[in-house]
């Protein structure tokens, strides 16, 4: 199939869900020049481990690998142009990330907010919903979950699309 | 949008998830006298703060609020009237409260069944989905999701909607 | 309502959802002969009680229970004939069951892949989505889920119907 990507599309799922199969299928459907903007570092072998897993499995399909950490705005910003596609992966990464430096999450979720509906790319984010289950005894497991959440309010408000995806099966909630 | 709510809705999302927006809209919509029955009871800072500004989103939008945290279905029946609409936030929190006290849930679960029919409010009930994580090792918190799990399939199944809220976005299960 | 299986059936859910009544309806209201294939075993009184409470709620009404914790794919293929439904409850205790056993998890999935499109039963699985909340801090719940979430993709390629189960109701993902 071959899917249009009219304005930002985000992609949530669970953990093996196929979220990020389905995200690099649209980015790859799309027809357009294909970057990746990864936001995961590896802290540890099993990190390295998933890093490497998932590099190896675009390996050889086309796509320019950009790695950022923290200032994803700005990376966007340099990255944007039209007729191109971003597929961001991902933005519960980035939410670690920032909360581990200390920065401002508020003021980060704003300035993505605002870059949203300025973009000239074709952005795909990816996200982990992590929400669904007990809550956590552990209080930045709290306020991780607490910030993951609004996040995901605020891109798929600015989204075009926005799907769930489990066991490899998209259900479009937006789009 | 304009809603009508013609039976009980249950608005089942995780956390963070814009379930309680979605749910004060439902009811703002319905042009209704609002009521609320927050269940919640404030045990430390970060829940009080929580109270506090859900409370703050709703000030000066016409609300009454209500508080039980034990005595749900008593409270329900004390302001049940027509033309009035009732949103419960949230049964999770109501469970919770209900095993601290030791009392008899699977009676009390019976007592809202019993009176969900009878209602002559439109009832808007928001719990939490807390069963799509790994099994927890604590005894108690399963012993939580389980009955969260039941009261959600008692509650639903005599409502006339139901709704899964995630990234702010509903998708209809039932209605 | 009559619900005719047409090819394997996926039925994913949480704690306490209802997966497992929606799964056995499906089944009944296929007419066929019903063969119920246990994976769990039981290792406290917490399990013999659920164990044996799902029994009881089936007993009277015509099934024939099969348990099988470790060679799932041996057994589905012993009693495969045509004609016949068969409802595996549940994948994600085989996962359990093959981890600690340390058997080859890769190995076992490639089999269950292999016998699903040879299949003359009409095959229900049902499963616990275990992958919607924080990324648990123990090493084996993670490989867990990882491996629970591989194993759904897997089968719900190789079905003709997914449903994803929340407070009893369903929500068709693919068919």
């Amino acid at each position: 199939m071959t899917v249009s990507i009219a304005g930002p599309v985000l992609v949530l799922g669970g953990a093996r869900s196929g979220k990020s199969a389905f995200a690099e299928k649209l980015v790859e459907n799309s027809g357009l020049p294909m970057h990746y903007l990864a936001t995961g570092r590896a802290f540890d072998d099993e990190m390295r481990e998933r890093i490497a897993h998932h590099r190896a499995a675009r390996s050889g399909r086309g796509w320019t690998t950009h790695e950022e950490p923290l200032d994803l705005v700005g990376q966007l910003r340099r990255i944007d142009a039209p007729d191109r596609a971003v597929l961001v992966d991902c933005l519960t990464l980035w939410v670690t990330n920032l909360m581990m430096e200390g920065r401002d999450i508020a003021a980060e979720f704003s300035a993505l907010a605002a870059f949203l509906p300025e973009a000239r790319s074709r952005l795909v984010f990816v996200s982990n919903e992590v929400g669904l289950g007990i809550v956590p005894e552990n209080r930045m497991a709290r306020h991780f979950r607490d910030h993951a959440g609004r996040l995901h309010q605020v891109v798929a408000e600015k989204s075009a699309e926005v799907y769930f995806v489990a066991a490899g099966l998209p259900l479009k909630m937006k789009g």
